[in-house]
C-alpha cells in the first residue's frame, strides 16, 4: 500500500493550493469588494457578471469579486496531477497502475462526488478526458442518462394541477460548451473568463442532442420546466437566443444569477431557488444537471440526474 | 435518436417486470407474514434473518417476510440487458454503440446513482462487470475513493470530544464478497439467499486492503467508528470474527439490523440510525459505503464516500 506516501503528496498539494489561494487572494483584498470565499475551482458558469455590455462587463471583472473563482496556476495542476499517482519521477502508484487506469478512476471519483474540489483536469488525464468527451463513451454516457430521466418523467404521477416541476440546469446539460473546450484542453488548460464570456456571447452553444429530447418529452408530459444556471443576468438576452435557437422553448421560468447571489456556491444559490419553487406551490420531480452542485443541497428534487462532464468542477 | 423505440423496450421491460413481481408476490400474499414492499432488487446483505441457527434460519427464510428482496427471474434479466440497448436482434441503439461503451455506461450510470432500482447485472454486461472487478480498475478505483477519504479525514477538525465519528458499511466497503460472487457470475445470476448466508456464515470474506488502511487512519486519527450494516443481528458473532480477523479493531459500535428493521429499505434503516447518533451527540463526518441508500437519506454524513460496487443494488 502506497497511501502514506501519498499522503505527503498530497499534503505538498495543499500546501501549494494554499500557497496559490493566498496569492491570488492578495491582490484581491485591497479591492473594494469584499474578499470572495476560498473555494479552489474555476466554474465556467460563474465567470461573468453582471453587466449586458459585453465590453463594460470584461473590465469589472477585474474589479468585482470572483465568487467560487480562484485559478489553479499551472504549477498546482501539475501537482494535482503527480498527486493522482502517476506522471513525475517520484510516483508511488505509478506501478501499480497504468495511467489510463489512474485516469478512468478520476474520472469516475468525479461522478460519484468522491473528490475534493478541483481546479483543472490532472495533466496526466487530459488525454484521456480529450478521448472521452470527444468519443463515443460521453455520448453514450449522456443518452443513458437522458433514457432514464425520461422513463422516470414517464413513469411519475403528476397532480394534474400544473405544479410538478422539472429543473435544468444550461451548460453541460442543455447546451455543450465543448467546441470551447475543445479549443482550451479540455479543462485541462487554466481557466480564462475573458475568452469563456466571449464563447457565451457567441450564442453559438450546440444542443446536446439527447437533452433535447428529453427536454421535449418532459415539457410534452406536462412538467413546468425551470431552468436554472449559474449563468448571469447579463448573459440573459444571449442565453434565450442560443436556447431557441438550438430547439429549446416554451420554459416555464428562466433563473440566472443576480448580483445577491455572486458569492453564494451554486450549491447554496440553487437550493435557495428551489426553496423558492417550494415556496410557490412546486413540487420538483426532476432535476437534470452536469454538476452535483446543481443537484445537491436542499430543497433536493424527488429524483436527479448527474450528468457526465470531466472538464470542470463547481462547487 | 432512436429514444422514442425505446421507450417502447422500457415500456416492455416495466411489464415484464410488474409480471415478474405479481408472480413473487402472489405465493408471498397467502404466507402469514404482512406483504412485503415492492422493491425490485437483490440485496445480499439483507438477506439472512434473526435465527442464528443457521438450519432453521434457512427453513424460515420462506415463511419470514423477505424485505426489499424480490428476485428477478433470468427473463427480466434478459430484457433489463436487452432495454440497455443492445445484445437483442431488436436492439435500437446497438448499431450505435458497442456493447462495451454501453456497458461501461450502464457501469458509471450506477455509480452516480443514475439507475432506476435494478435486481442483476444485465446479461450483456456480465462480463464487462466481471472483467471489471477481477481486474485493475476496480482496485485503482478502490484506492482513489480511500485515497480521497484519508485526506479528508485528515483535514477535518476534530472537536476534541469524542464526538467526531465515522461510518463504515460492511460487505463491498470492508469486507469483500468477491470470492463469493466469483461463483455466482458477479451479480449477472439470480441471488441465492441460502448460498449467500451460507458463504456470510463462513466468515471468509476478506478485507478490502485500501479500506482496512482507511479504517486504520480514521481509527488513529481519533474518529469514532460505526459500523452500520444491513447485516442481521443472526450474523453478529460471525461479523465480528470475521472482521477481526481480517484486521479491523476496536469499532465503537457495530449496528445490524433488528426484527423491527425487517421491513424498513436500507435508506430508512441507516438513516434512522444516523439519526440515533445525532441524539446521541455524536457528529458524523465520514460517510463509506459502496451502495447510495449507505448515504442518502437523511442525518446525512458532512461527506459521503461512495465506493463501486456494480454487482447489486440495494434501496
Amino acid at each position: 500500500m502506497a497511501r502514506h506516501r501519498r499522503g505527503g503528496d498530497l499534503l505538498r498539494l495543499l500546501l501549494t493550493l494554499l500557497l496559490a489561494a493566498a496569492l491570488l487572494l492578495a491582490p484581491a483584498a485591497a479591492e473594494p469588494e469584499p474578499e470572495p470565499e476560498v473555494a479552489p475551482t474555476a466554474p465556467p458558469q460563474d465567470a461573468s457578471e453582471e453587466a449586458s455590455d459585453a465590453a463594460t462587463q470584461h473590465q469589472q471583472q477585474h474589479i468585482l469579486p470572483r465568487p467560487l473563482v480562484i485559478e489553479l496556476p499551472s504549477a498546482a495542476a501539475t501537482a494535482a496531477a503527480s498527486e493522482l499517482g502517476g506522471g513525475g519521477e517520484d510516483s508511488v502508484s505509478g506501478d501499480e497502475f497504468p495511467p489510463e487506469v489512474r485516469c478512468a478512476s478520476w474520472r469516475l471519483a468525479s461522478e460519484a462526488n468522491n473528490l475534493a474540489p478541483w481546479g483543472a483536469v490532472p495533466a496526466e488525464c487530459a488525454a484521456h478526458v480529450r478521448e472521452y468527451v470527444t468519443g463515443a463513451a460521453y455520448r453514450s454516457d449522456l443518452e443513458l442518462v437522458a433514457m432514464e430521466s425520461a422513463a422516470y418523467a414517464r413513469a411519475a404521477q403528476l397532480g394534474g394541477d400544473g405544479r410538478d416541476a422539472w429543473v435544468f440546469d444550461v451548460d453541460e446539460t442543455l447546451l455543450s460548451n465543448l467546441p470551447y473546450y475543445a479549443d482550451h484542453g479540455f479543462g485541462a488548460e487554466l481557466f480564462d473568463h475573458h475568452k469563456f464570456d466571449e464563447w457565451v456571447e457567441r450564442g453559438e452553444a450546440p444542443a446536446i442532442p439527447s437533452s433535447l429530447q428529453l427536454y421535449k418529452e418532459v415539457r410534452e408530459l406536462g412538467f413546468k420546466i425551470f431552468l436554472l444556471t449559474g449563468r448571469t443576468e447579463g448573459h440573459r438576452g444571449v442565453t434565450v437566443d442560443n436556447l431557441e435557437n438550438q430547439g429549446f422553448h416554451d420554459w416555464d421560468k428562466l433563473i440566472l444569477r443576480v448580483a445577491a447571489d455572486r458569492k453564494k456556491t451554486a450549491t447554496t444559490y440553487k437550493s435557495e431557488k428551489r426553496k423558492e419553487m417550494e415556496a410557490e406551490g412546486y413540487r420538483i420531480l426532476g432535476n437534470s444537471g452536469d454538476q452535483w452542485s446543481d443537484l445537491l443541497g436542499s430543497s433536493m428534487s424527488a429524483r436527479s440526474f448527474k450528468l457526465p462532464n470531466p472538464m470542470y468542477y463547481i462547487p
